[in-house]
């Protein structure tokens, strides 16, 4: 399981004193990010070929709050890869363990036009990098 | 069912070209503050009172990009309220009637200390205002 | 001077129960936007031919504390356009009249290789409509 | 001089394909939490001893674009430290030296009433800290 940890910016609490709900949405997306850099996967060099991933589904569970000061942790792990898409289970807890939140996202490989294209075809080599990453049954 | 529109701001917007999913996150919330605002349920008074109101789980599907130019309009409709929580369904579609997202949320009702309360017991006349909003099935 | 009202989204506050000082920035952007939109020279357009008008620079001066509930507008003025480059001067008052903030901005014509352009040259009767604009002494 | 270096978050970039220049600000607030925080005087606490800090001032030029996949570095010196008022420095570079960004913040404390505070007597510990941090000339 693949874990991503940095503390919580001023800027990403609401005026309930704790991070807003919209801000754990991204930092999946960094943790996605940081995932595939350290997996040869990087997602810049994705879309400099030509590919981009957006996001097409988003479950989430928001379990306890995360304040100024917090240092979080999410935690990741494929729970498929199909070639043309890919799924993400996340929970992100605190420094003390408490968890923050429960989630997993989908997401699909399109070109530049958002049409869906065959990652295997688009960009073989990112494929077998893919095929080798460990997914959660 | 409620509507809400605006256009797309351009600091919503991705170097994908399109507006990044988080932001959809706010925009559903935008239309919470305006449904709300419209049906004398003003949120910023409900936490005058001290309860809080936070987002406990958030489901999207995300099935239509929406760009910059475009104005954007969330169909909201209540589909429970129990006194303690209630539900949110939404879509979003853009101006020329394209799907962008379903999606629904769930969100329940907190004193300042964090703690579930009853609205029915911390604002009665607010819950009575909440049981008269439609909900659909 | 042109105006642009909205009331504060929630998720624009932060734990000091106060708008985070980087929204206002945003805010700023929508007011252009609206601005241009309303004078023939929307910026999605501009965009489309070819060019694009990044921001050079900004000064603000932070006066008063916009919350949760307030309804805010931007006035703002043009101050410069030399073809190239343009410069905005901004209030942002709430609706009691208070004085949040007081700044200017400055933003430049490129190309997509961001290389400066004249907009005369660029989009000829775009800069005919820039023109005609009212400028502040 | 104080150094925080991190990447580029995909989300902080616009359509432009470059990261928006509102985001520039929220990483300047970044580099300020965590040169307070490694110079004992984390924010944290500051605003548990109800003292808060809000900016009243902001300069910015923004000479180079950053982009996904950057790794940027913000390095900042304080400049003037009255007791109740102190200013920054600033500069944000990229991994190959461009400078992106040169600008200047000041910040006032003041209480939870928004009333202006001397750090001194507020917390006198954390003044005696604070006229210990190196001031550029």
């Amino acid at each position: 399981m693949y874990e991503y940890t940095r503390p919580v910016y001023y800027y990403e609490t609401d005026k309930m004193g704790v991070v807003h709900h919209s801000n754990y949405i991204r930092w999946l997306e960094e943790a996605r990010m940081f995932f595939f850099d350290d997996n040869n996967l990087a997602y810049v060099e994705t879309e400099g070929f030509g590919v981009l991933c957006p996001i097409t589904e988003l479950d989430t569970k928001f379990k306890y709050p995360a304040r100024y000061g917090d240092i979080f942790t999410v935690r990741l792990e494929l729970t498929k890869y199909t070639g043309v898409r890919f799924s993400v289970n996340y929970i992100i807890i605190n420094q003390n363990g408490d968890l923050l939140l429960e989630g997993n996202s989908c997401h699909a490989f399109i070109d530049k036009d958002f049409k869906p294209v065959s990652l295997a075809r688009a960009i073989p080599e990112r494929h077998e990098l893919m095929k080798k990453l460990p997914v959660a049954k």
